[in-house]
């Protein structure tokens, strides 16, 4: 993701200073023009002020390593843009911690995959509106049209994104069991030109569906592909979030529930209900042999 | 709908004869160019052989008592659309009487909604694919690019369009879901500029995206409509299709629930676990005034 937003930038004559841990990925970008550091000091040196870093790293403790590197070493007025998918109760406290130094946080929700991010993707920013005049150029250059939203105050973008992901656990699931269906049905369908014909006028169409279109383009009935549904974090805490605000979010819980289930091969309650329907009804059980 | 997909059938220089029992929209349609019948003996009489008669009606006993009018009319190699949204083992039952004529039956869903059938929608066809060749040409020009499929035999095409619903549903309560987290959220969220930013370049855009942001954009915190969510019929079409299979579909199933659910004020299961919670830990009731 970064690397694409990067390429992005440049392409759009943004002067880009890079530091990567891995040494390959800045030297392809060096290469496409950008300026090479060494370290994240050489990046802050190379950097004029008021500047504008832009943190793509892995959601959790690692960008508190970076936020605990950086920070010190930035000033009063410069601003830090975290453009991961980190918690925004996390974001929240960050974005407190490099306001005593004087430096604004953005967190910025970035949506669209990694062709969204090299062609134009959609973000979601939330920080001090005081100070996001001085990076919105930077979205009206890498977005899609009308594809970035001022969405408050710190915190609010990466609680859009989360939720963003929610909604898409929940519009993948219904999709998948739409052709689950099909794929039991009586009928012979050619799931490539389903997936084709209702991402064309149709009222499910979207970018979802033309990637289905694209899978099953790749693998007609994906036999190539086992139906274990790992997930990354946002639709638990999309859940999580329902919880603690006591929100009745069914379909989004349920579709996240699934993921889990897909990761066994067996499970603990069928063995459950199926020795129980034994106890009450002497019902057959599957035994393992 | 059938009124908007006459339109669109004209204005692509299609000849058109129409009836309706209601004069009305048959004297709009006359006057920009179909040619107007009183009755479906003389709608069959002034169509040439082999006659397309396309037709669109509410589902259920009146797409019966159509064809029992007019399948005595029809000859050998004449042609029935149902473009209604038909259960398709309805679909395969009307094709086989009329089979028996030598009249061919196609079931067709249609979706886009009636901008869509104005302007060119998104049509799942399901018959004989000898006899399709006569109709493709319709089809290429009422829908929009990419936007129609034979889809297979008899009943296939409202089977695509049953389970094209079910998946909306669990999409759309997918994105409700996702509104009603940001609608009860510390943040102070501008919903229509929220569905905007979603609809342009993330991974969750699409047509039902972009119809959000039009609601949103007519009535800010949908304060002028209350959540009581009806449903016509394919949904649950759907799932108990999916029931009749055997197939896990928990996503699709729920938003059907939810729909019910939201059609009641208050409910019995709500009394009844309340009421217990009262038997067993003496948890107080709220009580009806």
């Amino acid at each position: 993701m970064g690397f694409n937003l990067v390429r992005n930038l440049l392409q759009q004559q943004h002067e880009v200073v890079v530091y990567d841990v891995n040494p390959e990925p800045g030297k392809k970008l060096q290469e496409c023009g950008a300026e090479l550091s060494a370290s994240v000091n050489e990046l802050v040196e190379k950097l004029e002020t008021p500047r504008i870093v832009w943190i793509m790293v892995p959601a959790g403790p690692i960008v508190d390593q970076v936020l605990d590197t950086l920070g010190p070493l930035l000033e009063q007025g410069d601003i830090v843009i975290d453009g991961g998918n980190s918690h925004y109760k996390q974001s929240v406290a960050r974005a407190d911690k490099l306001k005593e130094r004087g430096v604004h946080f953005f967190d910025v929700g970035t949506s669209g995959g990694t062709e969204g991010a090299a062609r134009g993707g959609c973000f979601m920013i939330g920080g001090d509106q005081d100070a996001f005049g001085t990076i919105e150029p930077l979205f009206q250059d890498i977005a899609v049209d009308k594809g970035y939203l001022y969405a408050g105050g710190h915190g609010s973008g990466h609680f859009l994104k989360m939720v963003h992901n929610g909604i898409e656990y929940g519009m993948m699931q219904s999709i998948a069991e739409g052709f689950e269906i099909l794929s039991k049905s009586q009928f012979d369908f050619n799931y490539e030109e389903v997936a084709r014909v209702w991402a064309n006028g149709s009222v499910i169409r979207g970018w979802l569906m033309e990637l289905t279109q694209n899978a099953f383009s790749k693998d007609p009935k994906l036999d190539g592909i086992r139906g274990i549904m790992k997930s990354s974090g946002e639709g638990k805490w999309t859940v999580q979030t329902a919880l603690d605000m006591e929100i009745s979010t069914p379909v989004i819980a349920l579709s996240l529930l699934m993921r889990y289930r897909s990761m066994e091969d067996d499970t603990f309650h069928g063995k459950v209900v199926a020795a129980l329907r034994n106890e009450f009804g002497g019902h057959e059980v599957v035994r393992n042999s």
